[in-house]
């Protein structure tokens, strides 16, 4: 089944979600070892490569067609003053990144992958979740299938990112619901707001888990206090699994769209490595709740899928060695 | 001066060392607030960038010809038996890397750096330094003067990396002779010795700093406890700084090579960023001595310049955002 038009359709599409192929992973793992290094000495970038392997179903593969997806998605809860940026931004900053003037552009182009934009009805914007549903089900539905079908199924890597101002309050209000503890632990500063401006974005979030809290799994979450945009995330995050594409998950909001998913089936974010850590305060514990290592904490906080374009550079380096160095064999190096 | 024939005239040399200019910093760090993007978002990219840029004496950089160097050299301190690998391995490692099967040929390649290999003098080990010092100063000069002739004056980035059977012993003697504390807190499993070897190792490293410690400067400790792979090392670190050139520090061993010109001359390594901090155990001690903050940190302890040609591709994402984006002026988006 590829089709859904419903919660209940997409959980059935979680649910049957392929692992890694265990034949390329045991392949990798041989390969790895007749490498000429000593045994494990590429540390973290030996991991990598026989976890894409696995997903590829290749025991030396190679990244040539990676995608960047950015999701852009409007906030009916601006309107409390949760953002340092006005609303409008969004709207400006997709125009600046169909003109490759955003830091994704340059990074998406550096890694050699494909970029693309979807603005999700940016002049409607989703409903204040202080107030009701951030979206109905039908309208989280139409956004995870922008997603779903915004992957390309030929590419062979997937970093999804987003932009919506607005949108660390949708995330905390998400990682709050499904994670518990309080309304500080999720909030932080997003783009840059003051004293007076988080404890705002703090009361906010506790309002909008006080009215929605617990209600449902991980997708009706995503519905009452999510985005567009986080929709979307998730819905390519879960299509990436179908067609075998690894992903590589950016920050706090991107993580907390991505455990919606894991919330509503465990395992959903196997084929998933966290790329990096950002400065937003509460993405380490969305990362452990998620049990995923970052590769880069160098305290970005920027969105766009940024962190996680970056670290398509590390993976690189990690497929570049795996598939391309020589066995001892083959060099005719002792292997000690 | 660029050329000397003894530790007094390398001091000059040192004590020579140009700064950055900083009227590239300044426009660096004013371009660097005019990005679209919240102030600070890009985290150390920011700073990384603003760093080149001042090296480079260029506010809006380009990294166009990166330079990887491997130096090679044999230790006579491997007839104590401290490595898990035969003293045969350096040389043939040496011809996997001319023959493109290693893993830091891997790496160049994909940062689209120019690789060079040096071996020096491998059927000539240097002296076992538990007996006497391992070079004279003139041996020491000779593997200096390796290392500054191969750096290509146009590189606009370099990274040094080594191999050599036997050298943590060496580099684990450097730092302790130059940091102090006790032999253990410096020596590691390097490619993988038991506990038994561990032991044996620690043992070695305290005898040489007994018998070399506290004499003289940086260089003189090089002399005594390096090795020439260590001293090309050094000497190519030394000639990047007088050619402006930036340069990314390895691991353990490129780290107590770089110390020996730090504690010669306070600010030599202001031209450097650490890489990633090894698994080697001592190495977050040495970057902690040099004050310098690791890019990466992902369990590598292979050397080779591994850990830093992967460092190249987060510092060309930095370069990328810096010298790429849009101002906000140019892309017609609200500043907050």
């Amino acid at each position: 089944m590829t089709g859904f038009s419903s919660f209940e359709d997409f959980r059935v599409l979680l649910a049957a979600g392929l692992g890694p192929d265990t034949e390329a992973v045991d392949g990798a793992e041989a390969r790895n070892g007749q490498l000429t290094k000593p045994p494990g000495a590429l540390g973290r970038l030996e991991d990598m490569a026989i976890w894409y392997a696995g997903w590829r179903g290749d025991a030396q593969p190679q990244i040539s067609a990676p995608q960047v997806i950015v999701f852009a998605g409007n906030h009916g809860v601006t309107a409390r003053g949760v953002s340092a940026f006005p609303a409008e931004v969004t709207v400006q900053m997709v125009a600046n990144f169909q003109g490759g003037g955003a830091a994704i552009n340059q990074l998406a182009k550096l890694a050699g992958a494909r970029m693309d934009v979807h603005a999700l009805e940016l002049d409607r914007p989703t409903q204040d979740f202080t107030q009701g549903p951030a979206m109905d089900e039908p309208e989280c539905v139409v956004a995870l299938k922008t997603g779903w079908d915004a992957v390309d199924p030929q590419a062979d890597l997937l970093v999804v990112g987003e932009m919506g101002i607005g949108n660390t309050t949708s995330a905390a209000a998400i990682a709050h619901a499904l994670f518990g503890g309080a309304s500080a632990d999720w909030t932080g500063r997003g783009t840059g707001v003051d004293d007076a401006g988080l404890t705002l974005k703090t009361d906010v979030v506790a309002e909008a888990v006080a009215l929605h809290g617990g209600a449902g799994d991980g997708l009706d979450t995503l519905a009452r206090l999510g985005g567009r945009e986080l929709a979307a995330m998730a819905g390519a995050i879960a299509a990436a699994r179908a067609h075998r594409i690894p992903v590589i998950l950016d920050g706090f909001i991107c993580c907390a769209a991505a455990a919606c998913l894991d919330r509503t089936q465990a395992g959903a974010l196997d084929h998933c490595i966290a790329g990096h850590e950002s400065a937003e305060q509460a993405h380490k514990a969305v990362l452990a709740q998620l049990g995923k290592t970052p590769l880069l904490a160098l305290g970005l906080r920027l969105g766009e899928g940024s962190g996680a374009a970056l670290a398509i550079q590390v993976l690189k380096g990690a497929i570049a060695c795996h598939s391309g160095m020589a066995t001892f064999a083959e060099a005719g190096v002792s292997d000690g």
